[in-house]
């Protein structure tokens, strides 16, 4: 047989995840993961066991794998590239993934073809932090390291040029945006093959608490449908002119305008996102089996949703270390809920699972989410 | 965490989709397999490579499960009660399994609680199933070995008693019954947990070509209401009566009465069943999740229908090899389509996957599980 070989580098949940997804499928997954508990090792049959920033270890995975994705953005570039100079498969390529794994060339990507984005540059310290307020609306003023940050990590919000020292102790260069005065914020999910097919999901409206993405709602409730398209659009189009194959996520900000609303990219990344949870559940093909069908080069499947409503909840780690209890009270309260768990260890605020639910009723269908999350977690008891 | 481990017996492809649906729950799931390449094997992540008829390895295995459920049916009864004498968790359980493993005790087990059978008893040589076929409508009469078969393995339809000297051949007990002139085939698939809950699946129609099941249509197209309820209500009681833990499918035969449509139980297997691979994206709860959740005792889930029509069409071996090279011309035409394969190696005739469709057209949704069947197998191409 010669079903193609998926090479995964990371092993965190959405590795666990998209080998789940590529079990029907019948394509082989071989995992290259941190530690042999990580939460993909637990359930994937062949592992190695070694670290994604050593090139060597890089190059003995990819021996035997047909193509090269990736759980996370942090491949270092230059074992990309080299991977990509071996003849590997690598998917998304470097090319691409050098927007997800650099703010500051993404900006300037995404204003090079003119996709909207908050007002930002790069900038050079403190000082410059207040030069770049008084350009606009002044503080407060949104400042990122363009590497390493994800989750809320590596963004801060200042008020003014003293709060602005901290961001330029890790030396990393820093990127100035106007605190957007968002509606909400939405994603727009789209999956593209090498070959140039493309997927768009319905347009989700992403709920934060603290930083980290908390609910999703699909299809974002009440947006206008020109908007909608327009969003979807644009995430194709940055998904092309990127030349993103697999999962694309675009994070954007919903703003009013004086002639309507409109959106603003906020963040990009380029694989399987939480955003795109829901999927698993409310969609005829989930972002993960579409993301192996795109790294296989293979037709895309529907990206249509099942259910009017599909809500997904995030399960945070809190106080206690086993949910598996809370199981008997969620599942028995709700036999349409959704549970997927991650096989992580509870840490408080950690991301250990999440829920979804689907039905006609948005307000049902949220409460159910909020419910078995906030139960599973353990801040609600009944 | 105490996440519990659920240990598997068999490496077939009900293992493999055991496992792909316990991920989500965040449980262990750990492989007793008859070689390292088995359909599971390929895709889990703790496996054991052993004979399942040796008690040793059987009592191994056990060592660090909290609960062993099973891919087949074969484990030998002596040992089934010994590992529950040893204090192991075996869901289902040895008095429930007995009667899946010998034809003869089912039968005079249903007949005991009342439930509908073909006429039928067991035969000492090929005089007696003279006389058998002479106590009713005579030949043809339908021969059993009261263990081993499966998939029409270890079942003949004889016209004479010449024809019924094969079956005493392997020297297991023979179990006679009339050839039912039924109207069609169907199946009742119900879950049922130790503490005692059960869910119903909605009844299905079950087509055989050549004894093998080829397509399978959920719902039962036309079925009587009350029929389809009795049909339930036979499999709940079933199932409660011979104590099954898991899933359980009951094949029945539809048959004509002068008062109205019945059913009689053809058939029973106590593990997940080919009759419902349909729910895997045609039920909000599939019979993967049910069965882990019911040999966990953890509560059951929502097991009705989320479209109107789901068909599942099992795709066999054909003859060329490499059934991959047909997903470029299946997903492109249909990106609906549900694809199952199991990571076996063709044989012409062999079960190596099945797809589903579905939607609100039943023609439509069959002749695309159909098609995709069809070309996956080589007997269409376009």
């Amino acid at each position: 047989m010669t079903f193609p070989v998926i090479g995964m580098v990371g092993g965190g949940q959405l590795a666990r995840m998209t080998h789940e997804a590529g079990i029907p499928l019948g394509v082989k997954f071989k995992l290259l993961s941190d530690t042999p508990t990580d939460s993909a090792a637990q359930v994937v049959g062949d592992v190695v066991v070694g670290d994604y920033r050593d090139l060597e270890t890089l190059r003995s995975f990819a021996q035997g794998c047909d193509v090269i994705t990736f759980d996370h953005e942090h491949v270092p570039m230059e074992h990309l590239r080299a991977l990509e100079a071996d003849g590997i498969a690598v998917r998304p390529g470097s090319r691409a993934l050098v927007h997800a794994q650099d703010k500051g060339v993404m900006r300037a990507r995404l204003d090079a073809i003119g996709a909207p984005c908050p007002r930002h540059r790069i900038v050079a310290d403190p000082a410059d932090v207040a030069r770049f307020a008084a350009e606009g609306d002044g503080f407060p003023v949104v400042l990122k390291t363009v590497r390493g940050g994800y989750d809320g990590k590596g963004v801060w919000v200042v008020r003014d040029e003293a709060e602005a020292a901290e961001p330029f102790r890790a030396g990393v260069p820093v990127l100035a945006e106007e605190k957007v005065p968002f509606v909400r914020e939405l994603a727009a999910n789209v999956v593209r093959s090498p070959h140039g097919q493309a997927v768009a999901y319905p347009v989700v409206e992403s709920i934060q608490v603290n930083g980290v993405c908390d609910t999703v709602i699909a299809p974002a409730p009440d947006l206008d449908p020109e908007l909608s398209t327009h969003a979807q659009q644009l995430a194709l189009r940055i998904a092309e002119e990127l030349d993103v194959t697999g999962h694309l996520a675009v994070e954007l900000f919903e703003v009013q305008r004086p002639d309507g609303p409109a959106v603003l990219v906020n963040e990009l990344a380029m694989r399987p996102h939480n955003s795109g949870h829901w999927t698993q559940d409310g969609a005829v093909t989930s972002q993960f089996a579409n993301h192996v069908r795109a790294v296989l080069d293979l037709p895309l499947g529907d990206p249509r949703p099942r259910a009017r409503w599909t809500v997904m909840a995030n399960v945070l780690g809190g106080d206690y270390p086993d949910m598996y209890g809370a199981y008997l009270h969620c599942m028995a309260r709700d036999p349409g809920l959704k549970i997927h768990m991650y096989g992580k260890d509870v840490k408080p605020g950690r991301k250990v699972g999440h829920v979804n639910t689907y039905g006609d009723d948005l307000a049902d269908v949220r409460e159910r989410a909020s419910h078995a999350a906030g139960y599973l977690r353990g801040t609600i008891t009944e």
